[in-house]
């Protein structure tokens, strides 16, 4: 689907700006009879909502979400599901100085050379906070997946900055504001963000999602293919500039006597593939790494053009997230789960309930360390 | 699109497996009026094709283009152009080892499972044969873009095996099998192919492809980015597992500082972002990187199982490509190519021809050493 | 595009129920820089709106519009436009009695059938209500074409019930409550309604909607050409059983030798095709007609069944228009100009501007009757 | 989706001009496992061939399809379904006289003003010779339609020109050349076209369509209804310019008290309805009247221009079907069975394969008289 439609046939249709008077989104597609409640969605916004911590934006948006259609005493009707969620902390006077120029590393130049007119205010369309209705719509896919195939996720940092973070412990991650999940590193890190901070700077970050429980035979090939549509969900989230599926670019130093996941009576031997073989889920769990890039607006001066094109110097002044980052974990599992969920509905048209029912061979990896991606 | 269609406006639907009586596409929505014959695509196909040398596979597949359709006269007619390509060199014997197992590191599970009929001659639907009619639609789109916009392609091996090679001249490129822009690095890439051959073993490899002369404001945010459409492309390609655009995983240890683009009223000053911000081309060149996983079909005995479940081992005696990345430089590039065309009718649909056609900064990044993508 | 999404350039995705908190759509694929505000849009609303007069339904529904995203300082941005319409005359209990049964000629069995939950109140997800969002993204398409191509839209009622109404001066529809292009049948008109209401029955209506200023060459042959799609937008409007282009079913009796209207250099010498050709415009007025049943919800009790099987009578009470017909006109207007939109921008993707721009011969039927389609 | 495919999820993208090489389309999305073969399709495809009658075009096409991919051993693999149809009978000096001219009421023109270039051979693209791809594929979804739901199709005309045909049995309409449902009719209609052919002049018809044993709950309300759906279709058709469903036209004069089908535990009472309430199927037959130009093609001389826009006299001398409605019968029959297995599918993915398998109260019509449809 074109434009900002997500899905063929779980299909989000994303509306707002960041200061607007409300962002949302617009479900058509969802399974009926699924029992929904402001309760099932409001949680994984939260865990995305800036001001959380010192190191995100200290932006105080509620976003509280109100659901407008689609769900009736309860449960979803199979009518479009509508999330609004209203804008209330819009200090657009932060943004005056970038009215007319162009902030570098932003979609503020290309915006313009595309629809010749744009919202400044707060990035208007390209900030990060349209990531919100995406979480939400998520949400809604995730209690899908997880009711109809026990399917679960999970993500984390691995990287931040030049801090490689070693995977210790899942349960740490909720306890710290990085989703690192090893509580050992997080001083260093804490200490890491304090000096960037101050030195008005930005750093990169590497997140890892994980999708478990996912039944076999998700994929459309040729082209629509699972990991490619993993692909474009995780390549089409701000900042990111890299998508890894199981051993990523490891392969290319890779051996095929090595690569290829051994099959055995009790399941994969290794998940150096991701969980895809030729675009189309083993059973195994979907593996997925991105990088997401320094944020742009920060305080160091940088040289731009105004929109005469004379030349012009850009710093910014407002509340940024030093690292896009820190934020990004449940987004990124939020697209999993929505490439999942079209995918599973996709699988279902074509080729009916049966065959997710009846796995005739097991399709589990027997062990699999969540850290141990790479492998 | 779902399944076998890529693209909104320009879409391709490919048709056919390795071994049946023909493979091809039908391509909807090309602008009409546009020169095209055989001798547009041909060349195209020829760069992909295997026989060539003695580090792909010895299948002597003609790959003779036939137009059906489409074009009158010399003209494209703006109604569907389908290509059709017969299949001539299908010795379905050497598959018959796989009729009942699952080769370790391939589809023939994963198309199991989700249809439980599959096509096993030559890997069905799921060969690398399939990219053929990609490569020869690719062709299509390149020749309109070149046109349109003056848009070229390039694209070279960045790295085979454990072997990174620099970039030294694009020059080079046609001039060996494997597409690197180095003659001095041609003898070891052989004889690390040789070794790897004799081993019955297969290797990855890393793959730069870059568009030049790109209009400004091509990709449709929210979701449809430009930027996750070539990830979609890309990932999609059999056997690659990781995607990078512009500076890709190594912006996580970049400091904002360093990684945001200048703007000059010469233009960039740099091209860390690879062409995107905000998923919407900036009019530099877009630069992307792929990883391509070793070839599965290997000689070496792996163990996985039959249709029945029971314990089994597999070697592949087929004439397989030892590396699949060294024919992908072509596929990849018509890919990008694909992409673009698609992008360029939905912008002109939305905004008009007028913007594209009266660039008012400089968009173009002055200097560009190609190799230097990562910097 | 499935579900609850119109267009595929233009893409108009609708939601709400009649009795939920809200209805409205989100717009996506807008040209920008197009000035709109909620006056350019308001006022077709009003003219579709409930209450107006006593053939009509008495719910007072306000349908204020808000604009929620997609304009800033008045004007597009090219990004998603939310229109929202809060609802606010909601007597729930008016429709008390259908929650367990289903009303003949409703589509309350099928919602049931398809979905297993149905949202009862005021017929949810079923009720003509949610025509408003259709015609509010009508009133942008209707000013993009006006201002870029010209084109401009009437529509009228040429018969309700067993009553005939000659089309006589355009000026009178605005002025009668029917839309009647005829001051002299309208107390006729009146008194039929009027002895309808006394006896809780309802009747049909046949309406005709015109483009006038159509660019030839609009339409996606093979099968998205433009006549299709009209025919698909108002075969779902509420209600409608029958669609006609041209001279319609007409046509069954006629002769090639008086059907094939004739060309001339000043242009087409009739209208028999109404404006489409092959599936494509032909620059002449695009002529439509419509069927429409008679209102389902009459207190003229009829049998009907209940969840459990068991027969029951079905009469109901609530605040219904006795003829849907009546305020159908500007809803059909409003699709027609939907259809028009997304083929101009489909259009100008794949043909560029230029066509459209330069008529190399008279498009135009010099003269143009309104009321003289079926000639 | 727009252009040359129809269908959401069971894609047939049609190609090739009448006389091209080869005409034929591409099915994605089709169930694997279904058992297919060339027997299954060529007998659809000799029902609507030419130069079986002395009353249609005397043209000799074979027709003979091919089945090119997505078949396996028998049976469907799920991979798109290439059918390819060779043009044999290609005579194109018969059309040397429209080279330059616009034929009225033919879609030479506007070809001409969208494409700016046309392929005038037979018509081109534009020719009623591209349905016999769309019945090529209608012929899989029939026979997965009948295998899945017990879905059936018939189809009969109801009117030639001036005569209408009374339906008075089932079993004569493969009995003679009109597809009429009555013996005693037929040397009548057979004089009328003997006359009219010697005239050199051409007439509509009226056809009847039904699909029988019709799951409920298929169509996607909002806006991609059933019943719109079948309105794009039939519409779609080559020289149709009329759709009804279930009473049509005939409702403008009906009373609500009349039309709305009652309910009873033993299923409707009636069927007005034809089928469809609020755009989802009811289970009861669904019935469809299409409403057929006279064939443009005529040798009786009508005024045109030419391509510098000059007036002209055109005739065509061609090989022609007098009526175009004689073949037009297992055409619509076949659009019918495209949207209904498109529908069946999108039901399936939403809302899962239970509810089609268990009805909880009688769906179906009792007695069911399929000439009695405007009753």
């Amino acid at each position: 689907m074109p434009g900002s439609t997500f899905g063929t046939l779980f299909r989000v249709t994303n509306f707002g700006e960041s200061h607007g008077p409300a962002i949302g989104c617009v479900i058509d597609g969802c399974p009926p009879g699924l029992a929904l409640g402001v309760e099932d969605i409001q949680p994984e916004l939260d865990r995305r909502r800036p001001g959380t911590s010192r190191h995100v934006t200290q932006r105080n948006e509620a976003d509280q979400v109100e659901i407008l259609s689609g769900v009736y005493e309860g449960l979803t009707t199979g009518t479009p599901i509508c999330l609004l969620i209203r804008n209330t902390d819009q200090r657009s006077k932060d943004y005056g100085n970038i009215l007319d120029t162009f902030r570098p590393g932003h979609a503020d130049y290309t915006y313009w050379r595309k629809y010749g007119v744009r919202d400044p205010r707060g990035g208007g369309r390209s900030s990060a906070r349209l990531t919100a209705p995406t979480v939400a719509a998520g949400a809604v896919a995730r209690k899908w997946l997880r009711q109809q195939h026990g399917t679960t996720f999970s993500g984390w940092m691995s990287q931040l900055g030049e801090i490689a973070i070693p995977f210790e412990d899942a349960a740490q991650i909720p306890l710290n504001p990085f989703y690192a999940p090893n509580a050992g590193i997080v001083p260093q890190l804490e200490a890491y963000m304090d000096t960037l901070r101050k030195a008005g700077d930005s750093c990169g970050a590497r997140i890892e999602v994980r999708a478990h429980g996912v039944p076999p035979g998700l994929g459309e090939p040729l082209y629509d293919r699972l990991d490619a549509d993993i692909a474009f969900a995780m390549m089409g989230l701000n900042a990111v500039k890299g998508v890894e599926i199981g051993d990523g670019f490891g392969v290319v130093a890779q051996r095929g006597s090595h690569h290829g996941d051994e099959i055995t009576p009790a399941g994969f031997a290794s998940n150096h593939g991701g969980g895809v073989l030729g675009g189309i889920s083993t059973g195994q769990d979907l593996v997925v790494r991105i990088a997401i890039k320094p944020t742009s607006s920060i305080r160091t001066p940088k040289a731009s053009i105004d929109r005469a094109g004379a030349p012009t110097q850009v710093e910014t002044f407002g509340r940024h997230d030093p690292c896009v980052g820190i934020r990004a974990t449940p987004i990124a599992e939020s697209l999993l789960a929505l490439v999942l969920m079209d995918h599973a509905l996709l699988h279902r048209a074509q080729c009916g309930d049966v065959q997710l029912a009846t796995p005739a061979v097991p399709a589990q990896v027997p062990t699999q360390t969540p850290g141990a991606a790479g492998g």
